[in-house]
This record gives C-alpha cells, structure tokens and sequence, in this order.
C-alpha cells in the first residue's frame, strides 16, 4: 500500500509553490531545479493539479506556476485525489462489488473503513500553509 | 495511495484458509472458485506467502493450501508485507534520501509518520481469527 510517485511528487512541488506564495509565479525550470524534481513529468503533474484548479500557469517574462488558492485553502487530499483519482487504499473502497465477501457482514471490511476514513480525513486536514512552519528549508 | 491488486488478492485467499483452517488443506482450485479469484496469479502470490512462512502445501489426494500458523497469529500487515515487501506509504518512509526537503524539520513528515504508524498498527492488529466472526459467509 503505497501512494502513487505522481503524488508523491506533485505534493512536493505544490509545497513548493506554497513556500513561495508571496513571491508570485516560479518557472517549472526553478521548482525542479531547487527540489530535485523531473521536469517532463512535473509538468503532466502539474497539467492535472491545473485541470482541478489548484495551479495556475502564467506566460512570458516572470511566469510560471502559482497556487490558484491560498495555501490554507488546498488540502494534502486536494492534491492527492486531483492526480490519483478519489481516495480508495482498496478494491473494497472503489469497487466492493468485486469482492465475494457478503458486504455487510464482511469481517475485515470495517479495518479497510477506519483506515480509509482516518486517511481521508488526516490528508483533508492537512492544508498548505503548514509548510511555513519549516523552520530550516533546505531550498 | 492504494494497496496493491496482489495484496488485495492474497488477502482474500488467506481470509479463505482461515475460515477453513479446521478442515485441512484447500485445493487452489476450490479457493479460485469459491472466491472468484485468478488461478495462475494466486499461486505466484502463494508462491511468495509460502516463502514467507505463513502458507504451507500438501500434495497428492486430499492436498492443497493450509496457514502455516492458527489464524490468531497471522495478521494483515504479515499478509501484505509477504507480497508488497516492507510497509511503506511513500517515499518518506522508505528512501527519505530521495528527498530535499531538509528531515528533521520538513513540515509533512509528522503527516506521514502519523498514517504509517496508524496503518502499520491497525493492519498489524487485525488477526485472520477474526474471519471466523462472519455471521453470514457467501462463500
């Protein structure tokens, strides 16, 4: 059970982005350079967070990608499920209808409800403004 | 963030063992049918809870799959640690090197700390004895 290297990546590009709020716009080239990031594939991230409408790009001179809200209003989960899709850790979250097990009395499908539901709701309250409260930053 | 289709899979089978522990080996055939489950697949995912310890095989007539140990003493996490390798929920948790942002004071580590050592415990805690509370098995 592992989050997607998309996700993964996107989070901290958005991060990124959340630290340099005030600064306006940073170049795709800037974001990848300070974080290590692959650029080719930041950008199709990216494209996805700007299709939700969390990102937003702007052109020419001094463009690049800024957070389309404040950072207090995007969420770890925002994030997340722009790039992944709604959140499911399994088949019995996105497609119950798989299983064999009789749902409703089904054993194990209440542990996949509390982690599902603790998972959704620590990503939901985790917003972007915490990542000023680096006190360190390296980039 | 989704549990692999493997996992997903070898739980379920497990899960089936368990309910029939009392009965003695399963023929995979049986397991397949009775769960809907892919033959050849299944026996790769066997292959490796077998290399784990927590399956056993007997051949001939009257041969098949059996848990390894009583139901109490195998858990979900031992399950998918079997197939996906160490939990990990990302790349924090499993190469924090990969990372930029500086550790000991990266604002979303606590976030993933948090959900690794929830998800860890909650799968850790959940025993295949507790199958057997089923009150109305489909299968």
């Amino acid at each position: 059970m592992r989050m997607s290297t998309a996700a993964e990546l996107g989070i901290r590009g958005m991060a990124y982005l959340a630290r340099n709020y005030r600064n306006g716009p940073v170049p795709m080239a800037t974001i990848c350079r300070e974080q290590g990031l692959p650029r080719q594939y930041m950008l199709k991230i990216f494209a996805a967070l700007g299709r939700a409408g969390y990102v937003r790009t702007s052109r020419g001179k001094g463009g690049g990608f800024v957070l389309a809200h404040p950072p207090a209003d995007i969420s770890i989960l925002n994030i997340m499920e722009a790039i992944e899709g709604p959140l499911a850790l399994n088949f019995c979250q996105s497609k119950p209808s798989r299983c064999r097990w009789d749902s409703p009395n089904c054993p194990i499908q209440p542990l996949w409800n509390e982690l599902q539901e603790f998972t959704s709701r620590k990503l939901g309250e985790f917003r972007l403004d915490r990542v000023n409260d680096v006190k360190n930053p390296s980039a």
